[in-house]
């Protein structure tokens, strides 16, 4: 079975938001072995809206659309949602008395007009009960496609998508199914790790494919087998993954479908190891993603952010004569930051990063994009300079992923040494 | 003038990664004053891209393609566009020898064969050479349209965009303008903004659209005027932002398309203000989100995150009765975090949380999403528990954001008293 999403906002089109739903119900999607063909977005506008729909449904069996329920702007939604059905409006009572005790309880006093419309549905919807909003989702089959709409807002879309979407799409009959199995790679860039397994991949059926996909630091390989025989799918898919994972060795860092902080909370806390960070230039990023990671709490002992140098001499006990010999850039005083704050909080491992993240800032002798990280682990101290560029933002997340790949191949030779 | 964006790639089909390109180019295209007006993502498939540029063409003058030319998937790519405009692939020397030198520089010895086949490029197209990778962009006038090809790697599609589609569109004729203004509030709610404002927004002109974009713990206000006089749109756009402006009081804090944390970067900046955070259950999250934005080390001295009681104590000066008698996650606890940690980095403010994120850790006294959050400021201490649901990183989000706007709250207050 196929699906296209459609977004409805005008500040999708205008660059003021990113639509990160689609991706979320994509995911949601290809675990019911549903492939997206296409995600559309377009404006809150009854021409956009209506076209985008017949489009949809020559191309898709199941037509998901968020966006454009809002209070503010619902009626352009449902009148244009409400034309191309064929359709009218009536206002239902249990959406609305849902509503009003909303309002009720949050002690919001009388309830605006507009709110009372989000109890507005189509004539021929089936109601999507929305417990966690104000406007209600609905659905609609006919002739043989299934469209759902659901409001913008991600909690409340993810609500509907859980508790109502997903298990009428469940009951479907399936007779081709998508499996996906995944390798997280970290240090070693698209290129050169498709030539590695150049010679694999051209082994592999046509029914199986192989996506790299590249992020800041790692790359993920994904591959996706399309078929009617589900045990095969996985079974040969397995057989091409131990390949690829025994040729690439180290740099696998997990076969699953999971983020490498993910990777690291579970592996450190599984050994009973723990980590703090001691970050400047990063300014808690590190410390943000990790602890982002359910669980984390049981290897993450803390982080100092210290900007000031005072700072780092009073917390980190970095050495005032290490600061004014080399600088707070420098690989002296990070290394010093990493003993201080492994420390400070009583772990096994410690990150710290200084660095100039700009876009000020730069000196000739260290320009915008220079960045020092240390990490100390059970025995040894590592640390390195970094030539980052010009974007702020991208050189924090990339010093923050050069961290942790630092500290998780610390950990591997601390660990693969003691154990051996 | 109006643009469509096609985005290119499984990955964001099946929801691996997130589009946040098109986002970008829509804000770069919407200051040159052109319209997105369809934002489409599609497989790495050669149907499905002719079929996409087939129908861009239809409904936009301008078509912005992005995705499909990283080294492991280039040829299917280039094959469909080449198909599409009746042309064939030629290998660009200079192209060639750039991503030769490329690989020279980086060390990595000899090039694999598929990078040399990025140096493939359509035969009647104009290279946009990418300094900063190995895959060229391409562009192509015919009938009127300007088609662009682009990396998907976004800081290599910024950089084709911001010097060589940009500039190529700027020399492009107008006859229609599109003005845009913003107003970003804090601490109401979408419907309650929009009954405060309902008069005034019933009086606008029919060429003024307002939108409303609602984030968490926050709104921002669109107006967007389109008409040929752009003199006269900035004038009446400026008018009707002042009304909503002066009506909504204290809820705005910024009268420009600008993130919170920058507001108050920004306004302690120039007030010569600063501000240290605590954090437990943010971990990090509310010190990244500042020091993000440039010119944070001017007002923002240091974060100590503190997920153990030890840490509370020797770092925060947490008194141990109360940590014994009240817990953890209490409002004793978070303010004598927020004292402590503004005595520790010596700042004018500060901020401290302490919560279950969750998913574990609840207890039926005190559930997932309970958050106590304090902020200190030069006279004034002040608490308050909050009540989230269930997800651990929107919880983390809605802390974040609601520990920023009490901070703001508290300058806000102290400042206007102290100037009276």
């Amino acid at each position: 079975m196929t699906a296209e999403i459609i977004t409805i906002g005008d500040e999708i089109l205008n660059g003021q938001i990113v639509d990160t739903n689609s991706a979320w119900m994509a995911q949601q999607l290809a675990q019911l072995h549903i492939v997206v063909v296409q995600i559309t977005s377009i404006p809150d506008a009854a021409g956009a809206i209506k076209h985008a729909l017949g489009q949809a449904e020559k191309r898709a069996d199941i037509i998901l659309v968020t966006g454009g329920l809002g209070p503010t702007k619902d009626d352009v939604t449902k009148e244009a949602i409400a034309a191309y059905f064929n359709t009218t409006l009536v206002r239902d009572p249990a959406v609305l008395a849902h509503v009003e005790n909303i309002f009720e309880r949050a002690g919001y006093g009388d309830m605006p007009e507009i709110n009372r419309r989000q109890a507005d549905v189509l004539a021929n919807a089936l109601v999507l009960f929305n417990d966690v909003g104000t406007a209600p989702g609905m659905s609609i089959q006919q002739n043989g496609k299934y469209f759902a709409f659901l409001p913008g807002v991600p909690f409340e879309m993810k609500f509907l998508m859980e508790h109502r979407v997903l298990p009428a799409l469940r009951s479907y009959q399936q007779d081709t199914f998508v499996h996906n199995a995944y390798l997280l790679t970290v240090g070693i860039g698209e290129s050169h790790l498709a030539r590695e397994i150049t010679d694999i991949e051209e082994q592999m059926p046509a029914y199986l494919k192989l996506a790299y996909l590249p992020g800041i630091g790692s790359v993920r390989l994904r591959f996706t087998a399309v078929g009617p025989d589900l045990k095969r799918l996985i079974e040969e898919t397995a057989n091409f993954v131990d390949q690829v994972k025994s040729r690439l060795g180290k740099y696998v860092v997990a076969q699953a479908d999971v983020s490498f902080e993910e990777v690291i909370v579970h592996t450190f806390k599984s050994h009973q190891v723990s980590v703090a960070t001691a970050e400047s230039c990063t300014g808690g990023r590190i410390s943000a993603q990790i602890t982002q990671v359910a669980g984390a709490s049981a290897m993450f002992n803390g982080t100092v952010v210290a900007y000031a140098n005072e700072a780092k001499v009073e917390l980190l006990s970095v050495s005032r004569s290490t600061l004014e010999h080399y600088g707070a850039v420098s690989e002296q005083t990070v290394k010093e930051m990493a003993e201080g704050v492994k420390k400070l909080f009583h772990t096994d491992y410690a990150i710290a990063t200084s660095g100039i993240a700009g876009p000020g800032g730069g000196t000739a002798e260290k320009p915008v994009g220079t960045v020092c990280i240390a990490v100390v682990g059970r025995r040894e101290t590592q640390v390195r300079t970094y030539h980052f560029r010009n974007d702020r933002v991208l050189n924090i997340e990339r010093t923050t992923m050069a961290g942790l790949t630092m500290l998780w191949n610390l950990f591997q030779k601390e660990h693969l040494t003691s154990t051996e």
